[in-house]
């Protein structure tokens, strides 16, 4: 650990600073996709900003994402809409309580679908393209230009039954996979537009608190040395998550080591969870993670099943690649087999991502079950069981979609998908700290902490597990929270 | 919330105190389990110690246990050699890290391990009675006054792999459940005997730092009035956990609320670790907890399968009770039930402690299952699969073990075991302070706090999680880890 890390735990004491050596209303450290668009709002509300970034360019974890974002209801976006859906507010709320579980924060989940519509808006006001078209396939991200895509359990059982599905995922205007940079590109001309004062190269230190425990400024480091901010208005942390953090990560999230591509940008340490925990702010959620085993595309091994080492089924197959990914990780199992049909492998070794090997192959189940060393009889009966159901459109066990469902015919084969044997199992953080809707850091004992924000994986956000993930839920979470934080920041009186 | 329990997050600032109304070698907060020794042992090592304790008895949530003791390791305690075991302390340190799975503190077990049986001497020397005996039922404790138990999942797989099965649960030498309040009688008579100033009905509100964020008192309310104490070697936190905290279990540890039994005593708030938080401590495992779904006694349910609403079972049923209540927590299933053959039935009334009724019953297996609303055909499967290898003396699927095998004979009951539908759910937290074997607290930096020392259920300790539980896990934690932090307490110059 750094002099840095170590010493970011306690806050510096404001009557111990003779003079400072900025001064600025808000002060936002982190300048991705959550700094910027809180840089923005809270630029255009009037308050002097200053946005300090520790790396040489704004981008943060948003550039290196798809940045597709996760919005609808209130009738449907722009896009929505020319695409035929005519989303409820209700069914986007019914469905994202029920992908955050006990987990959920229904203030934040009741916000923002109150608000996505604007929020879309607000994004194409300054910028952001969307086509007015659909990506039909099943896939994690668009790879045309096309916008629209489903990018989480909308259809997968029990969702459907809680709310109707629909869409929600927007990918910009760009072809291929390079929404993230785009997005970023049309952020960092928003900021340089306005008078917001930007620092790169400059780290977040510590935050500076007075005797009544407010937090009223900032230690920063910028060429070698320490400076003070004074920050008349409020510090906005957007300093991303801790998946850079292996320490932190063994200390908090154990869990999350089961992956092995962590997902982000090296400044995801954990700095900003630190300088609020030394302020006495609440880190919730901490142990949670997205976890993946991305084994789409190609949509047609969708139709395959997966089991564990006792021949089992343990998910429906047509939900998200991260809702098979934490079933996979949390199975207790010393493999896990994705096993399908060979008519459905065709175009497996395109575009696929996971990596995953043929591990068996088998002209009957028997065969393949003995490849695989499965209990005999066991995943013999698991096929029968699922062929003879698929063959009325029905899964009385994991009710896998009438879409998904097709009896598999011989020859056989399985994947080797289990974490920890080859195969691509990326992974970020899903805690932090402990916020109202507006951005206001709460103390471990509930109250407010006046003068400090922060939103974006530097919180515990919409988005809380892996099981319930959608594609667009973070980039969604970090811009929209952002922007409410730069709002409520700006309107801080002291 | 209160305005004590709001006020504890921020700690006093000693430059503001001009006079301290106490003044102390050692504070220690809490007088259960952990505190008691934590007293004595600070004692014992000279130092002047006082003892605060928010109710107006000593007891705290180990009183309300059975005070089971998990011991061992070292060629065996006097008990185990008596009755035939000699227990290495390589298999107990294999078992507990087995136990613990990716947030086992090996430090933590590797100290408790190599220490235990002095612990388990020094418990005697205290005048703590075990008779040289043993249980052989299998059960959640002792019954009679018989001593040694297999409390945790030693026999069961994968932990009889990993290291050679030893009962290591003490019980104390008195008859029926009532280990714990004899265990808190006579470290209270330890206590007493000693020059330890203790004050019932005293409430620790707030820890003290000086400048350099040092630990170096605390206040604490008495008869209606704030006061201050002087600690100068150390404030040691014992005030158990925050089962009794809904907002904090909601905020925290939202799994646990799938339980209905809060165990513990009233004052386990998690004002310990709100304290600890405030002057930058970490937190950790704080999603964690012990649930159980106590199925047995008696014990020949374990001849009995556990299934899912798909008719898969999902645990080998000869693990501990813990266990078996944490996989039937996460089994994301509407049901899960308890199948046995009508002949293992016999002695259910008595003494059972889980409360479930009969879901259904069958002359065949085909009947129960439409009886039970199952997809048809799966659990014939399962019973048939489980009976065919079981005659053998085989369980592919869990490896139960060969003692708890043997095929399931017509007719047929299951138990509704499904968490929610008026079944038992004991649960309490085991997240908490994250220390050094020696109490110290650590920073969520990873740094020490100089003179801030923590033991028991305020802590994250030895026990970790329920699917690793073993039944004295948290009162052997709570008392040997107590011990330590007083010792170090007592030694720590400032």
């Amino acid at each position: 650990m750094s002099k840095d890390q170590a010493s970011a735990i306690h806050p510096a004491r404001s009557a111990a600073i003779d003079s400072w050596d900025f001064e600025t209303d808000v002060a936002i450290v982190g300048y991705g996709g959550a700094g910027s668009c809180a840089a923005i709002e809270a630029s255009d509300a009037g308050a002097r900003v200053m946005l300090f970034e520790a790396s040489s360019d704004s981008g943060g974890s948003t550039a290196l994402s798809s940045a597709e974002i996760y919005m609808g209801g209130n009738g449907g976006t722009r896009v929505q809409r020319a695409c035929g859906y005519e989303d409820s507010s209700e069914d986007m709320f019914n469905f994202l309580m029920a992908c955050q579980g006990p987990q959920a924060d229904e203030a934040k989940i009741r916000t923002y679908v109150d608000n996505s519509l604007d929020h879309f808006n607000w994004l194409v006001d300054k910028g952001v393209p969307f086509k007015d078209s659909e990506y039909k396939e099943r896939a994690i991200m668009s790879l045309t230009d096309d916008c629209l895509l489903f990018t989480g359990n909308e259809k997968a059982w029990p969702f459907r039954e809680i709310a109707k599905p629909c869409p929600r995922g927007h990918n910009l205007y760009i072809e291929g996979d390079n929404g993230g940079p785009l997005f970023m590109k049309i952020m960092s001309e928003n900021v340089s537009k306005r008078d917001i004062d930007v620092h790169f190269e400059t780290r977040a230190l510590r935050l500076v608190t007075d005797e009544e425990h407010n937090v009223v400024g900032l230690v920063i480091r910028q060429n070698k040395q320490e400076k003070t901010v004074r920050a008349h208005k409020g510090v906005v942390l957007c300093a991303g998550g801790f998946v850079m953090n292996e320490a932190m990560l063994k200390r908090y999230a154990p869990f999350l080591l089961k992956g092995n591509a962590p997902t982000g940008n090296p400044g995801d340490t954990g700095s900003g969870i630190l300088m609020g925990l030394g302020v006495g702010a609440a880190a919730i959620n901490m142990h949670e993670g997205f976890v993946s085993l991305p084994f789409y595309p190609p949509a047609s091994l969708t139709y395959g099943i997966f089991v564990n080492d006792r021949g089992q089924r343990f998910i429906s197959e047509d939900g998200y690649h991260g809702r098979i990914g934490y079933y996979s990780l949390t199975q207790d199992s010393d493999r896990i087999y994705l096993i399908f049909s060979a008519e459905d492998f065709a175009s497996y070794q395109q575009g696929n991502y996971l990596g995953a090997d043929i591990a068996g192959t088998g002209e009957t189940i028997e065969e393949l079950e003995s490849e695989l060393g499965l209990p005999a009889g066991n995943l013999v009966h698991t096929i029968e069981f699922y062929n003879e159901h698929a063959a009325a459109g029905e899964d009385p066990q994991f009710r896998k979609s009438k879409e998904w469902l097709k009896p598999m015919a011989a020859p056989y084969a399985a994947l080797d998908c289990t974490p920890g044997r080859g195969v691509f199992v990326p992974m970020f953080t899903l805690g932090g700290l402990d916020t109202l809707p507006s951005g206001e850091v709460l103390s471990a004992d509930g109250s407010i902490i006046p003068g400090l924000y922060a939103a974006g994986r530097t919180t515990a956000g919409l988005p809380r597990r892996a099981q319930g993930y959608a594609s667009g839920m973070s980039v969604g979470d970090a811009t929209f929270f952002g922007r409410l934080a730069g709002i409520a920041a700006a309107s801080h009186t002291s």
